[in-house]
């Protein structure tokens, strides 16, 4: 039996900070959980000299990604770069090696998944991304093993911490979007360019690689439907508050009939809801399986520690995985390899949902019986409508949420009443999930 | 490589039903997971005549323990009897055997877990015991393996359904507990004989099991102090809520300098906090670790269905475990066997907490002066005193809230004021959390 797991680290960052904290800090602990030491015996960083505020050995710490890599003494490796072609190249080096990977790279492993599972599958070596999705939150061991047995009916994530932070203070104190934001940024919450956490795309990351291990399917990232926080609005938190909702940027997947909605947008939950309670930079994840019903999973979805946490439980999954020579224990997308089957992710058009919908009108007679008339006939039948502030002549809105209805239909009727002379501003379509019909 | 994995089922009763819809029910996506089918192919119970709503094949029921001990397709052996004697020889004879064992018996592992655990780890054995803690919730798994890097510096569990049930609605209707206690048998919600779940005891039990894990010490379960819901009064849940408070039945774990305080009680914790707002038969778990900080985990803490996903998750690790030949890839009890560490538990009279005191006084001219000035004696400082419909020389409830204070200081302070002739019913005690000082 090995007397030594051996950790290599390339990205000294934040996380990869978190990260050699928590192997140095509880290293004691690990021994004693796992059964020998784990020790980092490398770490590759472009900037070797800022003080991190933990001590590391002379002759660590390198500038040069091979000497990881190339390294005897490394058994695993674990990538905190972030980025695509390199990050790539340097796992795929690594499995080639035999040496096992841990990564929080949620990017890379949404993009480049199937050839990263595939490579590491082919070599029998183990691939560690609990960090990738929800930070501190065992999710993805959740949906490799504890919920291991269930057909998985859905999934609800809050799994942007950024865009929850900002929703999270416009609910409360009415804000606007672009003034929290700005504020967001200054206390840290969010990064300069915020793209990828406000529009969506870094929750629709973490989505595919859920989707992928749930259902044992390769995910096309780009077939997930991804909107973001930046067209919400404090009139629509305002509604969504006067019918019992509270907005969230959800990433959902459901699986019907064969085949998965998988999207991401803002949604409108009901406040009573576990997940409507779920503020701040936290996440939290739902998870339906057809055996234990419904699970939420809530913690720190980002952070130094949170997310070293994660990536050093990895490590030690692996590092028992080694002392047993037991590698690829679980394979690295939950499913056997040669037992994933290719689902079809359904268009957005082809869903079903509740929705809220906000027309901005010129406010004279007639106009509420023309809209209904409008969505009648694309059957779409109305639960409830609010039309507040008359004001003949003036712009007001109509506020009309929907029975179950399909997003074809929706867009359609929209395409037909958004041209219409009495609409004065664009209008807001908001789906809502969790209330029974 | 084996080519098909065997369970032996013991005890086919409610959860034993779950279990066996689950590995036949969803038979094929297991199969797809761990890559070989896992077969129940021996069921022992007393009654094998009564229709579970399930096809079982014949040959495959039994009355008698034996025939699935010495079955030689048996690998795993699932323990559903409940009780100790029995269940006790039950699992240490399979463990004799080498064959593998799963339990959800809470009551068995904190009163005998020691002597399972060393029997366990010395046969080279897998234990599994998701199903003990939390129903579905996958906490035991988080304990070992998610949160594995982590010091777990607290937990705050709800994990009694039947009491969580019989609070919430307490809460919600200001309700009196022998009429919702009533009304919860009534409903499948309390047993016959609640007194396991009303007097905290099935709490404790499933506390006892997570310290152990935590902290890596063997626990007496009889060192846990254990209160029940049994005395608790629609009047201070009432005052609760004035002071921002619910009350939760929780299974406290704390670490420090050492030593663990290990404590299940009716607590105060703050209404807005997410543990407050976990209601009816839902179970959660708040675990605190130095590195992930604060992780909540929701779900079914009981019923047939989730209960045998967390059995069946077991059998799918254990069986993961076997195809590569690496039983015991974690121990029993999280740590290895000799890196456990007898640590103290605290007894209740060192530790100190924030406190709610109702006391039932004669409505006349310095009394509260005379309490006040008892608790001082004892360094006991008051935060806020509530003293409402003031009727001189009847009986009215004086409310007060301390800050900081040592258990063995209040607990004087009470014998001493107690006997006093202006005091005129019980005074009622309870311990509050989650507030900062």
């Amino acid at each position: 039996m090995k007397s030594e797991i051996g950790v290599g680290l390339i990205g000294f960052g934040t996380v990869g900070t978190g990260v050699a904290r928590v192997l140095i800090e509880n290293a004691e602990l690990i021994r004693r959980r796992v059964g020998v030491p784990v020790t980092l015996v490398r770490i590759a960083d472009l900037d070797i000299t800022r003080d991190r505020g933990i001590a590391i050995s002379p002759g660590v710490l390198t500038t040069d990604i091979q000497q990881v890599l190339t390294d005897p003494r490394v058994d695993i490796v674990i990538e905190l770069m972030g980025g695509y072609d390199l990050a790539k190249r340097v796992i795929l080096d690594a499995i080639q090696r035999g040496k096992h990977v841990v990564t929080a790279n949620k990017a890379l492993l949404a993009v480049h998944g199937e050839e990263i599972f595939a490579a590491a599958s082919r070599q029998g070596i183990d691939l560690g991304f609990e960090a990738s999705v929800g930070g501190g939150i065992p999710v993805i061991r959740a949906l490799m093993e504890g919920l291991a047995a269930n057909n998985i009916q859905s999934i609800y994530g809050i799994i942007n911490g950024t865009s929850n932070y900002i929703l999270s203070r416009m609910t409360s104190e009415g804000q606007r979007f672009d003034v929290v934001l700005e504020e967001a940024k200054r206390a840290g919450y969010a990064e300069a360019d915020p793209t990828f956490d406000v529009a969506g795309i870094d929750s629709a990351h973490k989505l595919t690689i859920m989707v992928s291990l749930a259902y044992g399917t390769p995910v096309n990232f780009k077939e997930i439907y991804t909107e973001g926080i930046t067209g919400l609005t404090p009139l629509d938190i305002a509604y969504a508050k006067e019918f019992g909702f509270t907005i969230k940027l959800l990433a959902i997947a459901k699986y019907s009939e064969g085949e998965i909605e998988a999207r991401v947008h803002p949604t409108m939950v009901p406040s009573a809801s576990q997940i409507a309670k779920v503020d701040g930079v936290y996440n939290a994840i739902q998870l339906v399986g057809d055996a234990v019903e419904d699970v939420v999973l809530y913690g720190r979805g980002a952070g130094s520690m949170p997310t070293g946490s994660a990536v050093v439980s990895d490590v030690m999954a692996i590092a028992r995985n080694l002392l047993k020579d037991a590698a690829g224990r679980v394979p690295p997308a939950s499913y056997q390899p040669d037992q994933r089957r290719p689902l079809r992710i359904r268009p957005m058009e082809e869903i079903t949902s509740l929705y809220y919908i906000r027309f901005m009108v010129v406010d004279r007679p007639g106009v509420l019986s023309q809209i209904a008339g409008v969505l009648g006939r694309y059957g779409i039948s109305i639960s409830s409508v609010l039309q507040q502030g008359r004001k003949e002549g003036q712009t007001v809105p109509v506020v009309i949420m929907t029975h179950m209805a399909k997003e074809r239909d929706v867009q359609n009727a929209l395409r037909e009443i958004n041209p219409m002379s009495y609409i004065s501003e664009p209008t807001t379509l908001i789906r809502v999930e969790g209330r029974d019909e």
